[in-house]
Protein backbone atom coordinates (compact mmCIF):
# COMPACT_ATOMS: atom_id res chain seq x y z
CA UNK A 1 0.00 0.00 0.00
CA UNK A 2 1.37 3.98 -1.06
CA UNK A 3 0.40 6.58 -0.19
CA UNK A 4 0.67 9.43 -3.00
CA UNK A 5 -1.18 12.09 -1.53
CA UNK A 6 -2.37 13.50 1.81
CA UNK A 7 -4.86 16.38 2.62
CA UNK A 8 -6.03 17.76 6.24
CA UNK A 9 -8.97 19.00 4.83
CA UNK A 10 -11.24 21.61 6.72
CA UNK A 11 -13.67 19.38 8.81
CA UNK A 12 -10.65 17.94 10.75
CA UNK A 13 -10.34 14.98 8.25
CA UNK A 14 -6.95 13.08 6.61
CA UNK A 15 -7.57 12.67 3.18
CA UNK A 16 -5.16 10.03 1.76
CA UNK A 17 -5.05 8.53 -1.60
CA UNK A 18 -3.14 5.13 -2.02
CA UNK A 19 -2.17 2.82 -4.56
CA UNK A 20 -2.22 -0.68 -4.24
CA UNK A 21 -1.24 -2.11 -7.31
CA UNK A 22 -3.53 -1.60 -10.26
CA UNK A 23 -5.97 -0.20 -7.16
CA UNK A 24 -6.27 3.40 -6.72
CA UNK A 25 -8.03 4.03 -3.41
CA UNK A 26 -8.68 6.81 -0.59
CA UNK A 27 -8.76 6.83 3.18
CA UNK A 28 -10.54 9.26 5.31
CA UNK A 29 -9.63 9.17 8.89
CA UNK A 30 -9.89 11.85 11.95
CA UNK A 31 -7.38 13.85 12.01
CA UNK A 32 -4.81 12.98 15.11
CA UNK A 33 -5.31 15.64 17.52
CA UNK A 34 -9.09 15.40 16.84
CA UNK A 35 -8.34 11.65 17.79
CA UNK A 36 -6.37 12.35 20.63
CA UNK A 37 -8.76 11.66 23.35
CA UNK A 38 -8.97 7.86 22.24
CA UNK A 39 -5.02 8.29 21.07
CA UNK A 40 -4.54 4.31 21.36
CA UNK A 41 -7.28 2.89 20.13
CA UNK A 42 -7.62 1.53 16.83
CA UNK A 43 -10.24 2.79 14.60
CA UNK A 44 -12.83 0.67 13.61
CA UNK A 45 -13.06 0.64 9.44
CA UNK A 46 -15.84 0.69 6.96
CA UNK A 47 -15.28 0.04 3.42
CA UNK A 48 -17.21 1.79 1.34
CA UNK A 49 -18.18 1.51 -2.10
CA UNK A 50 -20.53 3.11 -4.21
CA UNK A 51 -23.48 2.07 -5.86
CA UNK A 52 -22.90 0.55 -9.35
CA UNK A 53 -18.87 0.77 -9.02
CA UNK A 54 -19.55 4.27 -9.54
CA UNK A 55 -16.04 6.55 -8.79
CA UNK A 56 -14.88 6.99 -5.32
CA UNK A 57 -14.43 10.42 -5.62
CA UNK A 58 -18.16 11.26 -6.56
CA UNK A 59 -19.23 14.10 -4.29
CA UNK A 60 -22.75 12.19 -2.20
CA UNK A 61 -19.82 8.96 -1.32
CA UNK A 62 -16.78 11.58 -0.56
CA UNK A 63 -19.38 13.56 1.67
CA UNK A 64 -21.11 10.42 3.22
CA UNK A 65 -17.38 9.43 3.65
CA UNK A 66 -15.73 12.06 5.57
CA UNK A 67 -19.04 12.54 8.42
CA UNK A 68 -18.39 8.96 8.93
CA UNK A 69 -14.77 9.59 9.89
CA UNK A 70 -15.40 12.65 11.79
CA UNK A 71 -17.52 10.16 14.56
CA UNK A 72 -14.14 8.02 14.49
CA UNK A 73 -14.30 5.84 11.90
CA UNK A 74 -11.68 4.75 9.40
CA UNK A 75 -13.51 5.20 5.93
CA UNK A 76 -11.89 3.61 2.86
CA UNK A 77 -13.12 3.52 -0.85
CA UNK A 78 -11.47 1.73 -4.31
CA UNK A 79 -12.21 2.50 -7.17
CA UNK A 80 -13.53 -0.90 -9.33
CA UNK A 81 -12.03 -1.84 -12.51
CA UNK A 82 -13.19 0.18 -15.88
CA UNK A 83 -14.41 2.75 -12.97
CA UNK A 84 -13.27 6.15 -11.50
CA UNK A 85 -9.42 6.78 -12.46
CA UNK A 86 -9.04 3.31 -13.92
CA UNK A 87 -8.58 1.92 -17.96
CA UNK A 88 -11.50 0.61 -19.56
CA UNK A 89 -10.90 -1.85 -21.52
CA UNK A 90 -12.70 -2.74 -25.16
CA UNK A 91 -15.00 -5.03 -23.43
CA UNK A 92 -15.97 -2.51 -21.23
CA UNK A 93 -16.58 -0.16 -23.30
CA UNK A 94 -18.84 -2.33 -25.25
CA UNK A 95 -20.25 -3.97 -22.41
CA UNK A 96 -21.50 0.10 -21.54
CA UNK A 97 -22.51 1.12 -24.84
CA UNK A 98 -24.74 -1.95 -24.92
CA UNK A 99 -26.19 -0.64 -21.61
CA UNK A 100 -26.89 2.49 -22.89
CA UNK A 101 -28.15 1.44 -25.86
CA UNK A 102 -30.82 -0.42 -24.83
CA UNK A 103 -31.90 1.94 -21.93
CA UNK A 104 -32.70 4.53 -24.73
CA UNK A 105 -34.34 1.67 -26.73
CA UNK A 106 -36.71 1.34 -23.47
CA UNK A 107 -35.55 -2.34 -23.29
CA UNK A 108 -35.84 -4.41 -20.11
CA UNK A 109 -32.06 -3.81 -19.25
CA UNK A 110 -31.84 -6.83 -16.68
CA UNK A 111 -30.23 -9.26 -19.26
CA UNK A 112 -27.77 -6.77 -20.13
CA UNK A 113 -26.87 -5.72 -16.24
CA UNK A 114 -26.96 -9.17 -15.62
CA UNK A 115 -23.96 -9.69 -17.86
CA UNK A 116 -22.35 -5.83 -17.27
CA UNK A 117 -22.83 -6.11 -13.35
CA UNK A 118 -22.08 -9.72 -12.74
CA UNK A 119 -18.00 -9.90 -13.66
CA UNK A 120 -17.94 -6.45 -11.76
CA UNK A 121 -18.91 -7.82 -8.57
CA UNK A 122 -16.92 -10.80 -8.69
CA UNK A 123 -13.86 -8.83 -9.72
CA UNK A 124 -14.60 -6.29 -7.28
CA UNK A 125 -14.25 -8.28 -4.29
CA UNK A 126 -10.99 -9.74 -4.11
CA UNK A 127 -9.68 -6.01 -4.27
CA UNK A 128 -11.91 -5.43 -1.61
CA UNK A 129 -10.20 -8.42 0.23
CA UNK A 130 -6.85 -7.35 -0.93
CA UNK A 131 -7.61 -3.85 0.13
CA UNK A 132 -8.81 -4.94 3.42
CA UNK A 133 -5.10 -6.66 4.65
CA UNK A 134 -3.70 -3.78 3.56
CA UNK A 135 -5.90 -1.45 5.87
CA UNK A 136 -5.93 -3.84 8.95
CA UNK A 137 -2.06 -3.62 8.75
CA UNK A 138 -2.06 0.18 9.48
CA UNK A 139 -1.41 0.91 13.13
CA UNK A 140 -4.30 3.12 13.40
CA UNK A 141 -6.66 0.52 12.11
CA UNK A 142 -4.60 -2.51 13.30
CA UNK A 143 -6.92 -5.63 13.15
CA UNK A 144 -10.44 -3.40 14.26
CA UNK A 145 -13.69 -4.36 13.68
CA UNK A 146 -14.66 -3.83 10.13
CA UNK A 147 -17.60 -2.81 8.45
CA UNK A 148 -18.98 -2.68 4.74
CA UNK A 149 -21.48 0.42 3.90
CA UNK A 150 -22.92 0.96 0.32
CA UNK A 151 -23.88 -1.11 -2.67
CA UNK A 152 -25.82 -4.40 -2.04
CA UNK A 153 -24.52 -6.19 -4.81
CA UNK A 154 -20.69 -5.84 -3.54
CA UNK A 155 -21.37 -5.87 0.26
CA UNK A 156 -23.44 -9.01 -0.39
CA UNK A 157 -20.53 -10.86 -2.48
CA UNK A 158 -17.99 -9.69 0.57
CA UNK A 159 -20.15 -10.12 3.15
CA UNK A 160 -20.97 -13.78 2.62
CA UNK A 161 -16.87 -14.08 1.30
CA UNK A 162 -15.11 -12.95 4.23
CA UNK A 163 -15.15 -13.50 7.70
CA UNK A 164 -13.89 -9.93 8.74
CA UNK A 165 -16.99 -7.93 7.75
CA UNK A 166 -18.69 -7.69 11.30
CA UNK A 167 -21.88 -5.21 10.27
CA UNK A 168 -23.11 -4.47 6.93
CA UNK A 169 -25.16 -1.22 5.65
CA UNK A 170 -26.36 -1.56 2.29
CA UNK A 171 -28.14 0.60 -0.33
CA UNK A 172 -31.40 -1.14 -2.09
CA UNK A 173 -30.58 0.74 -5.12
CA UNK A 174 -28.31 -0.68 -7.94
CA UNK A 175 -28.36 -3.80 -9.84
CA UNK A 176 -27.73 -6.70 -7.87
CA UNK A 177 -27.45 -10.05 -10.12
CA UNK A 178 -29.19 -13.39 -9.79
CA UNK A 179 -25.57 -15.05 -7.79
CA UNK A 180 -25.89 -11.95 -5.20
CA UNK A 181 -30.01 -12.52 -4.64
CA UNK A 182 -29.16 -16.12 -3.76
CA UNK A 183 -26.02 -15.86 -2.16
CA UNK A 184 -27.90 -13.15 0.30
CA UNK A 185 -29.30 -16.29 2.15
CA UNK A 186 -26.01 -17.15 3.65
CA UNK A 187 -25.19 -13.51 4.75
CA UNK A 188 -25.83 -13.86 8.84
CA UNK A 189 -24.13 -10.37 9.47
CA UNK A 190 -25.91 -7.54 11.20
CA UNK A 191 -27.48 -5.43 8.69
CA UNK A 192 -29.53 -2.15 7.79
CA UNK A 193 -31.01 -2.21 3.92
CA UNK A 194 -32.02 1.16 2.95
CA UNK A 195 -34.37 1.69 0.25
CA UNK A 196 -35.78 4.06 -1.40
CA UNK A 197 -39.42 3.75 -1.87
CA UNK A 198 -39.72 5.21 -5.52
CA UNK A 199 -36.54 4.38 -6.52
CA UNK A 200 -37.20 4.85 -10.39
CA UNK A 201 -34.93 2.14 -12.06
CA UNK A 202 -34.97 -0.53 -9.09
CA UNK A 203 -38.46 -2.53 -8.36
CA UNK A 204 -39.39 -2.50 -4.89
CA UNK A 205 -40.25 -5.63 -4.60
CA UNK A 206 -37.28 -7.45 -5.53
CA UNK A 207 -35.45 -5.24 -2.93
CA UNK A 208 -38.07 -6.49 -0.62
CA UNK A 209 -37.57 -10.10 -1.65
CA UNK A 210 -33.87 -9.46 -1.14
CA UNK A 211 -34.42 -8.06 2.32
CA UNK A 212 -36.71 -11.00 3.31
CA UNK A 213 -33.76 -13.47 2.40
CA UNK A 214 -30.70 -12.01 4.46
CA UNK A 215 -29.87 -14.75 6.69
CA UNK A 216 -29.35 -12.87 10.21
CA UNK A 217 -31.06 -12.30 13.31
CA UNK A 218 -30.87 -8.34 13.20
CA UNK A 219 -31.44 -6.98 10.34
CA UNK A 220 -33.52 -3.25 10.14
CA UNK A 221 -35.31 -1.88 6.50
CA UNK A 222 -35.11 1.93 6.79
CA UNK A 223 -37.27 2.91 3.77
CA UNK A 224 -37.78 6.24 2.81
CA UNK A 225 -40.13 8.43 0.14
CA UNK A 226 -38.43 9.58 -3.00
CA UNK A 227 -36.73 8.70 -5.82
CA UNK A 228 -33.01 6.72 -6.54
CA UNK A 229 -30.81 9.89 -4.93
CA UNK A 230 -33.07 11.26 -2.97
CA UNK A 231 -31.89 9.20 0.56
CA UNK A 232 -32.37 11.99 3.41
CA UNK A 233 -29.00 13.03 4.97
CA UNK A 234 -30.27 11.99 8.29
CA UNK A 235 -29.93 8.39 7.06
CA UNK A 236 -26.37 8.74 7.22
CA UNK A 237 -26.50 9.58 10.98
CA UNK A 238 -28.54 6.73 11.12
CA UNK A 239 -26.17 4.30 10.16
CA UNK A 240 -23.35 6.06 12.29
CA UNK A 241 -25.23 4.46 15.10
CA UNK A 242 -25.88 1.26 13.48
CA UNK A 243 -21.94 1.31 13.18
CA UNK A 244 -21.72 2.48 16.46
CA UNK A 245 -23.74 -0.55 17.85
CA UNK A 246 -21.81 -3.27 16.23
CA UNK A 247 -18.27 -1.54 15.32
CA UNK A 248 -17.45 0.10 18.59
CA UNK B 1 -58.56 18.10 34.22
CA UNK B 2 -57.47 16.89 37.45
CA UNK B 3 -54.74 15.40 38.72
CA UNK B 4 -54.91 12.63 40.81
CA UNK B 5 -51.40 11.74 41.99
CA UNK B 6 -47.89 12.66 41.54
CA UNK B 7 -45.05 10.71 41.66
CA UNK B 8 -41.23 11.92 41.13
CA UNK B 9 -39.76 8.62 39.30
CA UNK B 10 -36.20 7.24 40.04
CA UNK B 11 -35.04 8.06 36.56
CA UNK B 12 -36.06 12.01 37.26
CA UNK B 13 -39.48 11.67 35.65
CA UNK B 14 -42.81 13.16 37.24
CA UNK B 15 -45.68 11.09 36.74
CA UNK B 16 -48.76 12.22 37.06
CA UNK B 17 -52.21 10.18 36.84
CA UNK B 18 -55.15 12.24 35.40
CA UNK B 19 -58.65 12.02 35.17
CA UNK B 20 -60.86 14.04 32.30
CA UNK B 21 -64.37 13.50 33.26
CA UNK B 22 -64.83 9.88 32.61
CA UNK B 23 -61.44 9.49 30.85
CA UNK B 24 -57.94 8.23 33.02
CA UNK B 25 -54.36 9.49 31.77
CA UNK B 26 -51.42 9.88 32.74
CA UNK B 27 -48.62 12.51 32.05
CA UNK B 28 -44.92 11.99 32.14
CA UNK B 29 -42.83 15.28 32.28
CA UNK B 30 -38.90 15.67 33.27
CA UNK B 31 -38.94 16.38 37.11
CA UNK B 32 -38.61 20.69 37.17
CA UNK B 33 -34.67 20.48 37.90
CA UNK B 34 -33.97 18.69 34.90
CA UNK B 35 -35.32 20.70 32.70
CA UNK B 36 -34.08 23.85 34.61
CA UNK B 37 -31.76 24.71 31.83
CA UNK B 38 -34.69 25.28 29.47
CA UNK B 39 -36.95 26.39 32.00
CA UNK B 40 -39.19 29.03 29.89
CA UNK B 41 -39.45 27.08 27.18
CA UNK B 42 -42.54 24.39 26.42
CA UNK B 43 -41.93 21.09 26.21
CA UNK B 44 -43.06 19.58 23.38
CA UNK B 45 -46.16 17.12 23.73
CA UNK B 46 -46.45 13.19 22.70
CA UNK B 47 -49.80 12.02 22.69
CA UNK B 48 -48.71 7.99 23.19
CA UNK B 49 -51.36 5.02 22.33
CA UNK B 50 -50.86 1.85 22.86
CA UNK B 51 -51.86 -0.44 20.01
CA UNK B 52 -55.24 -2.42 20.22
CA UNK B 53 -55.87 0.09 23.05
CA UNK B 54 -54.20 -1.84 24.99
CA UNK B 55 -53.81 -0.48 29.23
CA UNK B 56 -51.83 2.69 29.82
CA UNK B 57 -50.18 1.13 32.47
CA UNK B 58 -48.61 -1.52 30.48
CA UNK B 59 -45.23 -1.74 31.03
CA UNK B 60 -43.55 -1.47 27.26
CA UNK B 61 -45.65 1.69 26.90
CA UNK B 62 -44.60 3.19 30.22
CA UNK B 63 -41.11 2.62 29.56
CA UNK B 64 -41.46 4.17 26.02
CA UNK B 65 -43.11 7.25 27.85
CA UNK B 66 -40.60 7.09 30.54
CA UNK B 67 -37.66 7.14 28.21
CA UNK B 68 -39.09 9.89 25.81
CA UNK B 69 -40.15 12.54 29.03
CA UNK B 70 -36.32 12.03 29.92
CA UNK B 71 -35.52 13.60 26.38
CA UNK B 72 -37.70 16.84 26.77
CA UNK B 73 -40.66 15.76 26.26
CA UNK B 74 -44.25 15.73 27.77
CA UNK B 75 -45.74 12.44 27.01
CA UNK B 76 -49.59 11.76 27.48
CA UNK B 77 -51.23 8.67 27.73
CA UNK B 78 -55.35 7.78 28.13
CA UNK B 79 -57.24 4.28 28.37
CA UNK B 80 -59.74 4.37 25.87
CA UNK B 81 -63.75 3.09 26.79
CA UNK B 82 -63.75 -0.33 28.07
CA UNK B 83 -59.90 -0.69 28.11
CA UNK B 84 -56.97 -0.13 30.97
CA UNK B 85 -58.72 1.15 34.51
CA UNK B 86 -62.40 2.00 32.35
CA UNK B 87 -65.74 0.08 32.98
CA UNK B 88 -66.61 -2.34 30.34
CA UNK B 89 -69.52 -2.40 28.88
CA UNK B 90 -71.97 -5.69 28.38
CA UNK B 91 -71.49 -4.49 24.81
CA UNK B 92 -67.89 -4.66 25.19
CA UNK B 93 -67.93 -8.09 27.14
CA UNK B 94 -69.53 -9.63 23.85
CA UNK B 95 -67.23 -8.28 21.52
CA UNK B 96 -63.97 -9.67 23.30
CA UNK B 97 -65.91 -13.01 23.84
CA UNK B 98 -66.45 -13.45 20.67
CA UNK B 99 -62.86 -12.30 19.04
CA UNK B 100 -61.35 -14.67 21.88
CA UNK B 101 -64.03 -17.59 20.22
CA UNK B 102 -63.21 -16.80 16.17
CA UNK B 103 -58.95 -16.91 17.36
CA UNK B 104 -59.83 -20.50 19.34
CA UNK B 105 -61.41 -21.90 16.35
CA UNK B 106 -58.59 -20.48 13.82
CA UNK B 107 -61.35 -18.33 12.02
CA UNK B 108 -60.22 -15.43 9.71
CA UNK B 109 -60.54 -12.48 12.18
CA UNK B 110 -60.84 -9.41 9.72
CA UNK B 111 -65.02 -9.33 9.96
CA UNK B 112 -65.07 -9.64 13.77
CA UNK B 113 -61.73 -7.24 14.27
CA UNK B 114 -63.55 -4.64 12.15
CA UNK B 115 -66.53 -4.81 13.97
CA UNK B 116 -64.85 -4.67 17.33
CA UNK B 117 -62.03 -1.92 16.40
CA UNK B 118 -63.35 0.59 14.34
CA UNK B 119 -66.03 1.79 16.85
CA UNK B 120 -63.20 1.59 18.90
CA UNK B 121 -60.87 3.96 16.79
CA UNK B 122 -64.10 5.97 15.63
CA UNK B 123 -64.62 6.55 19.92
CA UNK B 124 -61.19 6.98 21.00
CA UNK B 125 -60.12 10.04 18.65
CA UNK B 126 -62.32 12.43 19.88
CA UNK B 127 -61.60 12.15 23.76
CA UNK B 128 -57.78 12.67 22.42
CA UNK B 129 -58.77 15.49 21.15
CA UNK B 130 -60.56 16.45 24.49
CA UNK B 131 -57.10 15.00 26.28
CA UNK B 132 -54.97 17.56 23.85
CA UNK B 133 -57.44 20.81 24.43
CA UNK B 134 -56.94 20.17 28.26
CA UNK B 135 -52.84 19.35 27.79
CA UNK B 136 -52.35 22.12 26.11
CA UNK B 137 -53.79 24.84 28.33
CA UNK B 138 -51.35 23.03 31.16
CA UNK B 139 -48.27 25.63 31.50
CA UNK B 140 -45.63 23.62 30.93
CA UNK B 141 -46.53 22.67 27.88
CA UNK B 142 -48.41 25.75 26.48
CA UNK B 143 -49.49 25.17 22.78
CA UNK B 144 -45.61 23.42 22.24
CA UNK B 145 -46.11 21.27 19.09
CA UNK B 146 -47.48 18.32 19.34
CA UNK B 147 -46.79 14.64 18.14
CA UNK B 148 -48.35 11.23 17.86
CA UNK B 149 -46.91 7.74 18.83
CA UNK B 150 -48.69 4.69 18.87
CA UNK B 151 -51.32 2.62 17.66
CA UNK B 152 -51.45 3.19 13.94
CA UNK B 153 -55.03 3.27 13.68
CA UNK B 154 -55.66 6.05 15.74
CA UNK B 155 -52.56 7.82 15.24
CA UNK B 156 -54.33 7.81 11.26
CA UNK B 157 -57.60 8.93 12.43
CA UNK B 158 -56.08 11.69 14.58
CA UNK B 159 -53.61 12.72 12.08
CA UNK B 160 -56.28 12.90 9.15
CA UNK B 161 -58.72 15.23 11.78
CA UNK B 162 -56.48 17.15 14.32
CA UNK B 163 -54.66 19.90 12.56
CA UNK B 164 -52.54 20.78 15.66
CA UNK B 165 -50.81 16.30 14.72
CA UNK B 166 -47.45 17.63 13.57
CA UNK B 167 -45.63 14.26 13.23
CA UNK B 168 -46.51 10.63 13.46
CA UNK B 169 -44.79 7.39 14.75
CA UNK B 170 -47.40 4.26 13.96
CA UNK B 171 -46.82 0.94 14.95
CA UNK B 172 -48.13 -1.05 12.06
CA UNK B 173 -48.67 -3.69 14.38
CA UNK B 174 -52.47 -3.86 15.28
CA UNK B 175 -55.50 -3.93 13.44
CA UNK B 176 -56.21 -1.02 11.03
CA UNK B 177 -59.71 -1.02 9.87
CA UNK B 178 -61.12 -0.50 6.59
CA UNK B 179 -62.20 3.48 7.11
CA UNK B 180 -58.63 4.02 8.07
CA UNK B 181 -56.96 2.39 5.81
CA UNK B 182 -58.53 4.97 3.41
CA UNK B 183 -57.87 7.54 5.43
CA UNK B 184 -54.40 6.71 5.45
CA UNK B 185 -54.51 8.58 1.46
CA UNK B 186 -55.07 12.25 3.22
CA UNK B 187 -52.52 11.87 6.31
CA UNK B 188 -49.69 14.14 5.02
CA UNK B 189 -47.50 14.88 8.41
CA UNK B 190 -43.96 13.69 8.48
CA UNK B 191 -44.41 9.90 9.25
CA UNK B 192 -42.07 7.40 10.93
CA UNK B 193 -44.04 4.02 10.61
CA UNK B 194 -42.40 1.03 12.43
CA UNK B 195 -43.02 -2.41 11.08
CA UNK B 196 -41.85 -5.90 12.50
CA UNK B 197 -41.19 -8.28 9.65
CA UNK B 198 -42.13 -11.31 11.04
CA UNK B 199 -45.08 -9.82 13.02
CA UNK B 200 -47.20 -13.50 13.71
CA UNK B 201 -50.48 -11.76 13.22
CA UNK B 202 -50.36 -9.15 11.34
CA UNK B 203 -49.90 -9.25 7.52
CA UNK B 204 -47.02 -7.61 5.89
CA UNK B 205 -48.41 -6.93 2.62
CA UNK B 206 -51.32 -5.28 4.47
CA UNK B 207 -48.40 -3.12 6.44
CA UNK B 208 -46.62 -2.35 3.47
CA UNK B 209 -49.51 -1.67 1.68
CA UNK B 210 -50.55 1.19 3.78
CA UNK B 211 -47.14 2.71 4.12
CA UNK B 212 -47.28 3.47 0.44
CA UNK B 213 -50.79 4.84 0.83
CA UNK B 214 -49.69 7.78 3.04
CA UNK B 215 -49.94 11.22 1.26
CA UNK B 216 -47.08 12.97 2.81
CA UNK B 217 -43.75 13.98 1.21
CA UNK B 218 -41.58 12.95 4.72
CA UNK B 219 -42.72 9.02 5.48
CA UNK B 220 -39.65 6.65 6.52
CA UNK B 221 -40.57 2.92 6.98
CA UNK B 222 -38.39 0.91 9.77
CA UNK B 223 -39.05 -2.67 9.15
CA UNK B 224 -36.94 -4.98 11.65
CA UNK B 225 -36.22 -8.97 11.98
CA UNK B 226 -38.80 -10.24 14.54
CA UNK B 227 -42.61 -11.12 16.07
CA UNK B 228 -45.33 -8.75 17.41
CA UNK B 229 -43.72 -7.65 20.29
CA UNK B 230 -39.88 -7.76 19.41
CA UNK B 231 -39.03 -4.43 18.32
CA UNK B 232 -35.57 -3.53 19.37
CA UNK B 233 -34.95 -1.07 22.20
CA UNK B 234 -32.74 1.17 19.74
CA UNK B 235 -36.46 1.81 17.84
CA UNK B 236 -36.67 3.98 20.76
CA UNK B 237 -33.97 6.59 20.41
CA UNK B 238 -34.78 6.60 16.57
CA UNK B 239 -38.43 7.67 17.19
CA UNK B 240 -36.66 10.33 19.67
CA UNK B 241 -34.28 12.02 16.61
CA UNK B 242 -37.52 11.81 14.73
CA UNK B 243 -39.27 13.44 17.20
CA UNK B 244 -36.78 16.11 17.91
CA UNK B 245 -36.51 16.83 14.07
CA UNK B 246 -39.96 18.05 13.87
CA UNK B 247 -41.19 19.08 17.20
CA UNK B 248 -38.12 20.90 18.75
Amino acid sequence: MHFTCENLLDDGIVERDFTLGAIPGTLWTPAPAAAASSAAAPLPLILMAHNNALPRREPRLVARARHTAAQGYAVASIDAAGCGERPRSAADERARAELRRAARAGEPLDEVLESFVGPLVTGAVPEWRTALDALLALPEIADGPVGYSGWAAVGIHLAATEPRIAAAGLFAGGYVPLAQREEARTVTVPLLFLLQWDDEGNPRERALELFDAFAGKEKTLHANTGGHTGTPWFEVEDSGRFYDRHLK
